[in-house]
């Protein structure tokens, strides 16, 4: 768990202090971070998604394999300390160009040539201060709106904003790249949490006013789930709410809610932080095909990625576990067939309202 | 131009009953449309933007070539009544399945096989009826967010919602599919508007205030602008504000640009609603490397794809008559360089912000 309370610029202050008396002291300066491979990356089948393990990556000053590598993460430090006493925020691409312009001045060389280069090491200085970028002022791509009831406390310069997020009209509040920084989300009075995963589809119950007659709140993330986004659902998952995911029937449509629950490869290093293991799939299910007669006859042929998948996702440990899971899958290999959110449509426009409310009341989820 | 007061309910039955009418009296429908083929999509140089020309189709349902296409245009016509009526918005997705849920009860062949089937003929629906989809409660993908002095009127059910984007504060507000009905822009008080292509150039500009400093309408249409953001554009030049754009000096950065500016092909029939030909571009230009020295550090190489582009461009009738576009272009090409908005962030981070003032004081734009 990154160490949210934690002042970011005195732990980059420290870290270029320890340096410092390292040097001075004669000794070798060193960096220790946990190892991102995939081999240090471990599915924590007791808490429920995916995180690092103990694997343990140095890095020396004095070596001549790590010395660049050593001296490209300190520049990086130094930006992102920069940043943080500015209280300005950019992106990796913004500290990349800082990067490149900073030595450019008077070496003709530079610390990094591609981003590519630079990314990882963002990374590696996350998991080594145990910071979030976000923590670094550096902002990731966002994606992803809200509406429901509750308020969002924000901060515009020294004022202080507070938006309703049960009065933003046909638009919902749009999720932004950082959730925690000078943001807060108070007076959540709903029941639940749905999380749908095409904007179509939000617009759709919104213009119902389904979150108002459920008081629910009603995210999508827009297809696959930013970095805010999946962080504001663990937020609110810890605020007590029930979070249930609405995808479609497809290889997709299960990455995104598996993304959402357990977290993913490229985010274990903060995987406690972004993943909602107590996320619950309401569906649309291969299942549902025999609750909803009219589905049989709005399926869609299954791609064969589709197929794929299913085949590779058999073989997780966290499907393994959950026969209902097992049947889904096998039942799509069998059938060559895939079902999409919006053929709930076919019937009429608002039957999306009644399946979604009717998932909750018999709480018929897949786990 | 979409005929904006007209009735759209009162249209679509003005169409049926024309056709009872005809069949009734022994006569052979017809359904017209103005072609929407490559051939009757004209530049307008006049008016400056991409439009269509006079070239008709006909569709006849006495015809066995055409009276499938009839029949299928008609049963788009029936369910957009029926949206329309029942005061609901879908997307051209859900219009999909309730065709091929219709027949499906009764009869074993479906009206659409395809999406790709239906989609063209609802643009024909269209463009028959001076209408939009919009009017025909069909919601396009959107994406897009704005900041500035003004505010929004939206409608939530029976509710009237008052959006104020100034008071959005790290967010924005998220631009809708359509800006047109049931909403209102009021209080516009801002002295020009700048469309930024970056969402997060857009933050960056945003947590400094800029908007505000400036007294701007702060818009990114985040990459290619839809449909809604597009139109969005054209309403704000509509009250008499000034519009800059400001993307990358690369193919994509363009594109953005022109697509704002002179409308696309895809949109031709509805071009003069998205297409703000009094827009100008701000930059980033090749021409920066002479103005701001330390950016020749920071160009990144023209792929493939931009030196194509760049060299498509100086065919276009409207980059041909533009002096100063045939330089930018000409001098990409011949440099294999690009330039991104990023890259002004180098020196600080702030200096994007002083880049734009700069340019809209000394007025430097491209046209």
């Amino acid at each position: 768990m990154a160490d949210r309370e934690a002042d970011p610029r005195a732990k980059l202050e420290e870290m270029g202090n320890s340096i410092v008396t390292d040097i001075r002291s004669g000794k070798n300066p060193k960096f220790v971070t946990l190892a991102r491979k995939r081999s240090n990356i471990v599915y924590d089948a007791k808490a429920g998604y995916l995180r690092l393990g103990k694997s343990k990556e140095e890095r020396d000053f004095v070596n001549v394999a790590q010395s660049k590598r050593f001296m490209q993460t300190v520049a990086i430090a130094s930006k992102c300390h920069k940043f943080v006493k500015e209280n300005l925020h950019t992106t990796i691409r913004g500290l990349f160009y800082q990067l490149k312009y900073s030595l450019g001045e008077d070496v003709d060389e530079n610390i990094f040539s591609e981003q590519s280069e630079s990314n990882p090491l963002i990374e590696d200085l996350e998991v080594a201060l145990d910071l979030t970028r976000e923590n670094l002022n550096l902002n990731a791509n966002r994606k992803g709106v809200l509406a429901g009831n509750m308020k969002v406390l924000d901060k515009f310069g020294d004022e202080r904003i507070e938006i309703d997020c049960a009065k933003q009209g046909r638009s919902g509040w749009a999720i932004p790249s950082d959730v925690d920084n000078d943001i807060k989300f108070v007076d959540v009075k709903a029941k639940y949490a749905i999380v749908v995963e095409k904007d179509a589809l939000w617009q759709r119950l919104n213009e119902d006013g389904f979150w108002k007659k459920e008081n629910a709140i009603l995210i999508t993330p827009q297809g696959q789930a930013a970095r805010g986004t999946r962080r504001l659902i663990r937020k609110l998952a810890d605020q007590g709410l029930p979070v249930y995911v609405f995808t479609d029937s497809d290889a997709w449509g299960w990455y995104i809610y598996w993304t959402i629950k357990t977290g993913s490869i490229n985010l274990a290093y903060i995987g406690d932080d972004v993943a909602t293991p107590e996320a619950r799939f309401i569906g649309v299910t291969m299942s549902d095909l025999d609750k909803y007669d009219f589905l049989n006859k709005l399926t869609m042929n299954a791609s064969e990625v589709d197929l794929k998948r299913a085949q590779e996702m058999l073989n997780y440990e966290w499907i393994k576990r959950n026969r209902e899971w097992v049947t889904e899958l096998e039942r799509m290999i069998k059938s060559k067939k895939k079902l999409e959110q919006d053929a709930l449509q076919g019937p009429r426009l608002t039957f999306v309202d009644d399946y979604i409310k009717e998932k909750v009341k018999n709480r018929d989820f897949l786990p």
